[in-house]
């Protein structure tokens, strides 16, 4: 007899990125897909130098289990981080450290979702949270959205008119795809519609220590007078994403669930990698580091933005970023961009077609541009033969 | 308005052991509680050599994402690993790194489990495997067990007569609570049911490496001709616990789904972690360092056996298991190991009440020992005392 496997097996699928990600692999490919961190940026020789000292101070508590809510250092750091920068007020137990920021979404999922419930997002979002909460059986409303956030009324109209809406999943600062920011006045909106309508927002910010030009804007937590505001964070784009450390902060009723549930998934993160990067958050100036992280990717992204301007088509819109890692095209309705990469696949360039960020009905004629991977005469190179790709597609369309 | 919590969250409950062990932190606690390995015997010194040399040899692929599947060398070494000890025939491509034993756990659930499906378990059974199957809403049924496994005539009638089973979940090696370990024949009657009623078998291993005396036994994978068996594994016990790497191990076509469920659950495991362990395999001997483990964890086996021998009353029933970390007591019906544990926590006493390795009706009259974290002197202490107490309950009684 035939093994019988979930329903959920039906509807989830391979996640495009990382199979384009598998044929990326090659050196000879210039990438624009996935969303890799520059490697010649990680601080190896300071994680080398904390390795050791952590083994040589502390080995047997670094090996051995340790607590489902994660290494309390490291969780005072993060709450001292986010109140800095944000505008929240967590304490340490406000804070649940996760295999990644990735895996605060799957436990979200699994706190709020029973099948047949209801997750609102922007349109386009990030689509390894659409699978992530897809797994609990949800639907999606996607909610219209300009440069500034999403639209407010549209949103409202939604939470009105639908039932068993469980949560609010937001990307406001660099938005992935997008790249772009969410307005304070939006933030400020999306708070107080979210405690009026009693629904939880997961706010997701793996991007925002990022920042090229301009002032880091107040989180939609700090406007949160009603406890419903998650917020996960990542140390991959900051710090590395080899060790797999992120983090969802939120009121402590609401985090003791997700402790609860965290235990049933995996019992705890990885101990050693959780006081390796607190012990270099205790000597070394993350600060620094990220500014020098800041400098190359600006660099790159004026690179990408000029070259986007130079190579394509004047009607060609694209986001000019003010940090993280992605810029956002959309081409005239009818163009595709699976097919368009299939071209450009041909002459080693690779980039993630848009269709995929949509949960509902897929929009191909857009594509998401990763910039922090590559030396600049790369990215140029690559633009370059992405624009004639591109024309030749627009007139063939004509 | 308040929030709205998915339903698991009102039957799911905190892991009675985490919750003991945060008591159990203090030194002067003679704990039998968790399964903490010895951490004395954590290859501490070559654990920072092998970050050394990773860091220096492959540092910027170590600290940077990778594949879902997990690293290539280390699922190599696993599918050889399992080929040479449990009579499988497994390659590469059919081992997925998890984040634990526990995240194997977690996936099976999410791969085979919709709400009002059935999981088949041993009686009592891993507690933390309950809670992990439970949030995807099953109900378990508990088979009768005895000294050699799981009773095949009640495995079959539940087979029969019972919808939606899904998942049968054995512990066939020196079980989680029991200590007790499945004969060859009920392996082989195991992989044979499960092949005729098309029942999914996890197979989970995290023990069996570690035999005090006797043979090794081929597992119930090696008689699975079907494709129906999973197999999990860990390197908590025999190398470190915080390092957080498992593996679930099946057929190519069941493990791709696992791997696209573990995208959107956490995208992949620490790579730095599987990188360094990897290395540990190529430049180490790990069977001399398991002797070693071997040796120290017979000892206190032995040291936990006789002390009960003696401080126990002679009606009282435990294992003595020929390998792995625990021990079983079962007391007279009517007796409360959850009272025992009670007393025996102001003598700095701590153990695991049985009662929720059952995940229906508790027998409150059980309860698990852990003797592989402590030296031999505590542990005859500890069970002398314990012996007391339990002896002062049962004159209570009658």
């Amino acid at each position: 007899m035939e093994l019988n496997f979930a329903k959920r097996m039906s509807f989830l699928k391979a996640s495009e990125i990382r199979e384009i990600l598998k044929v990326t692999e090659r050196e000879d490919v210039i990438s624009f897909a996935g969303g890799l961190p520059a490697p010649e940026l990680f601080p190896v020789a300071e994680i080398r130098e904390m390795c050791r000292i952590v083994l040589d101070e502390a080995g047997t508590k670094a090996l051995q289990y340790t607590t489902t809510e994660g290494y309390a250092p490291l969780r005072e750091w993060i709450a001292r981080r986010m109140n800095e920068r944000l505008g929240t007020a967590f304490d340490r137990d406000d804070v649940l450290i996760t295999h990644g920021s990735q895996q605060g979404l799957d436990l979200t999922g699994k706190v709020f979702l029973d099948e047949g419930d209801v997750v609102l997002c922007e349109s386009p979002t990030y689509l390894a949270a659409i699978s992530a909460f897809r797994a609990y059986g949800c639907r999606f409303i996607e909610i219209p959205t300009d440069g500034n956030g999403m639209l407010p009324d549209a949103l409202e109209d939604a939470l009105r008119a639908t039932e068993n809406v469980k949560l609010i999943y937001v990307i406001p600062t660099f938005q992935n795809p997008t790249g772009r920011t969410w307005s304070l006045e939006r933030r400020r909106k999306l708070a107080e519609l979210s405690a009026r309508y009693g629904v939880a927002v997961v706010e997701d910010n793996p991007y925002g220590e990022l920042r090229f030009e301009g002032e880091h804007l107040p989180s939609v937590k700090s406007f949160d007078t009603a406890g419903n505001v998650l917020c996960t964070g990542s140390f991959s784009k900051i710090f590395c994403p080899g060790f797999r450390i992120g983090w969802i902060a939120g009121d402590k009723d609401i985090i003791r669930r997700y402790v609860l549930v965290k235990q049933g998934t995996d019992l705890q993160c990885n101990t050693f990698a959780q006081m390796v990067l607190a012990e270099y958050l205790k000597r070394y100036d993350i600060d620094r580091h990220i500014e020098k992280i800041v400098e190359v990717y600006k660099r790159r992204r004026d690179v990408a933005v000029e070259s986007m301007e130079r190579y394509f088509p004047d009607r060609i819109e694209f986001t000019r970023p003010e940090g993280g890692l992605f810029t956002w095209i959309e081409l005239p309705e009818g163009i595709s961009a699976r097919r368009i990469l299939d071209d450009c696949l041909k002459q080693k360039i690779a980039f993630v077609p848009g269709g995929s960020f949509y949960p509902n009905v897929h929009r191909e004629n857009t594509f998401r541009l990763n910039y922090s991977n590559m030396p600049e005469d790369r990215i140029e190179k690559g633009l370059r033969v992405l624009g004639e790709v591109v024309k030749a597609h627009l007139r063939e369309s004509e």
